[in-house]
């Protein structure tokens, strides 16, 4: 019986800041990390890979609260792991000291999605399956009893979540063809956008987007009010007028403010504003939203976890939801977000980017498509190329689409190298620039 | 000129699971923990003592992450810090790397509060006054310069914040002497009822409040549906049916369970439902309250921040607000939803118990009669008679009021010997349970 014989939690940090990628309105210099989990087994050839994603300073907080969280797994038989990963979650979760620094948020919540990522990476490598494929092969029933369903029974019960499933099941086929033939999930880009390049580079890289296919580019705004407009000028002149334009203003504003700030921009049509005012703020977002419309509203990337997003939907606070795949409880909080946003009908875009965002929002929105939306109208999902090539199963974008993964696992595995280079603060980068 | 020469965390745990002390629903073990922070100076008579409450496990992430948070203070002039505390709080909280683990929420906002409650009482010890008497001597503009405002301008601007201060600012003496000839701010006591008592010590421990003057009881419910129901009948055969009893689910229910559970125990009379369910869940407790009245919703010890309190008045989602003194970030914050409670006219009742809550909580509430709301209508302040031997100025409760504290400082100072005897995991009484 192969068992769990050791959990690592490694605090890992690319230098970002020094280029400005990333650069927003409320994040000038992140230095993006990850606080990444190894679940080792006494096979030597398996090992569950996962990580949850910050921007430097706190991370070290973070990786130690995942071994914490990660404490009752050691000596666990992977078998039994495997065939109960809402057992699982439900017992690392319930851990009512932990529970109090929360509940599901901040600090411990992450570090509760490191490891269950880690523990979903393993599920799907012992299946021999890319994680989107174990999911898409598990019954509506097996994916209902896996999902963070406590809390939303007054807006979904599960019964009505089975229902959702049950109804696209026996077209499941169908759309993974359809993937396959699209050549992957459609994306956009935010590579060009960060508030810290110069007008000059904004253009080149725009124009570098649409000569690759995006359809779909975002800006950073939110900084000053004519920087705000000379950037989105810059980007309508580049893209056109068919190509969406998205914005985001990573929370910067006050309600008020912001809705003043959207409308003086309405003349360059963005698709969405994303993170106009708090990320907890979900009547603040339903008043943004009916005062900007028909700009779309979009947010999520800090949204803390399924209670937070119940109400966004029960409020009608949002046009696009943006769940994060490393801050919200893995898949099986992530699971339950999904299926609120079915029932609700809102497309769900995942926020990616970071480090290895990419590499886990590609299963899930190609799960969304097969097995709960079955739709992918006004869905495309983040993309940002920096950082992929500390993984060691990259996902790949081609013409605005993300290929279909088909090796194991949630893609979640860094080099080896790379983790021992960017380990903070005595791997070799971090130790030779000091 | 002096000068913030250290500053330190420690991890000091009480073993209160061993007597079921805060047994509720939720929590079934806590052991009640303080990440307490001292910021030392270069003047051997001077420092500034704070702490935030957790329950155990990870309150040495909390303590790890408030060093971290204080760095910035190490040289700072003692001068500058208690001459602008608005300012340090925005430093501090402005950290974007470390914002990304929240924002305002979870172990980082957890260890914020820590650090400003030291500062605080730092303040409150150069001041030479108790922090209750600090703050009645700022002028509105003064509080509300301290005060966190950010993402609250849709539902109080700065000018309403003045207006209600200004407006009880000619009468505030009156109040002073008010609450002097009463003998103390009123409080209820919960420490009768912790789900983990026999029905014995439970009536036992009742008829003790009923003696010592207490009008107010609160009792601990959400386990077994007879069990509820029998705690609830002993409560009113001890207390009579002129006393108030409020009741606490510590969020066990789901919203449609709660409204069906709280309108079980509706027979009992209870003044208020605590956290009938999740506590992020703005519209679900509304509809709680909708269903559940007119017994009472109270809500608030894990109140993340004041953009959740916002929501939740906007939205009349509460009767009774119970922020609480140790999660919030400090009176920066909880001096926002203190304006936010008296402009939308809700009593606030603070949240205490723990180890060192009811020493904050009594400064706060006099302050918020002497100040702000200028009412005592509907406002009782919790006290658990819990652990107050640990404090070098603990807070004295007598006939069921607050006396007022009379010391500088916000009474958060611990005995030197208990944070020896308790700290985790190598303090006397640690080692020796090992």
């Amino acid at each position: 019986m192969t068992a769990i014989l050791a959990v690592e939690a490694h605090d890992v940090r690319f230098p970002t800041s020094l280029s400005m990628d990333g650069s927003d309105a409320m994040n000038k210099d992140g230095d993006y990390s990850a606080a990444y989990v190894v679940l080792r087994t006494d096979d030597p050839d398996l090992a569950g890979y996962g990580f949850t994603f910050t921007i430097g300073r706190g991370n070290d907080l973070v990786a130690a609260a995942a071994l914490q969280r990660a404490r009752p797994l050691v000596g666990k038989s992977v078998d039994a792991i495997v065939n109960d990963l809402g057992g699982l979650y439900r017992e690392l979760q319930s851990d009512s000291q932990l529970r109090w620094l929360g509940p599901d948020k901040g600090v411990v919540h992450l570090a509760l999605a490191a490891v269950m990522n880690a523990a979903w990476d393993l599920a799907a490598r012992v299946a021999r399956k890319p994680l989107w494929r174990l999911l898409v092969d598990m019954t509506p029933e097996q994916l209902v009893d896996a999902a963070d369903l406590r809390y939303l029974s007054d807006a979904l019960t599960r019964d009505e979540a089975l229902a959702i499933l049950r109804a696209h099941e026996p077209t499941r086929a169908a759309r993974i063809a359809d993937l396959e033939a699209r050549g992957g999930y459609p994306c956009y880009t935010t590579s060009a956008g960060w508030l810290g390049y110069s007008d000059d580079k904004l253009r080149r890289l725009l124009q570098e987007a649409v000569d690759q296919g995006y359809r779909h580019v975002k800006l950073k705004v939110g900084a000053d009010r004519e920087e705000d407009r000379r950037r989105l000028r810059i980007a309508r002149e580049v893209i056109g007028w068919d190509a969406k334009l998205m914005i985001d203003a990573n929370q910067v504003w006050d309600v008020p403010e912001a809705i003043e700030r959207v409308n003086e921009l309405a003349e360059f049509k963005p698709h969405w504003i994303e993170e106009p005012t708090s990320p907890d703020d979900v009547l603040g977002h339903a008043a943004v939203r009916r005062a900007v419309a028909p700009i779309g509203v979009a947010t999520g990337e800090h949204g803390m976890n399924r209670v937070l997003f119940k109400q966004f939907l029960q409020a009608e606070a949002l046009d696009f939801l943006q769940l994060d795949s490393a801050r919200l409880g893995s898949v099986n909080e992530i699971l339950a977000v999904y299926l609120l946003a079915a029932k609700f009908e809102v497309p769900v875009c995942p926020h990616a980017g970071g480090v290895g965002l990419c590499e886990l929002v590609q299963h899930l929105s190609i799960f969304d498509y097969v097995a709960v939306s079955a739709s992918l109208e006004d869905r495309v999902t983040e993309f940002v190329d920096h950082l992929h090539e500390h993984f060691t199963d990259p996902c790949v974008v081609d013409r605005g689409a993300y290929v279909l993964p088909s090796r194991p696992g949630y893609s979640a595995e860094m080099r080896p190298e790379s983790v021992a280079a960017y380990s903070f603060p005595d791997g070799g980068y971090w130790a030779a620039a000091r």
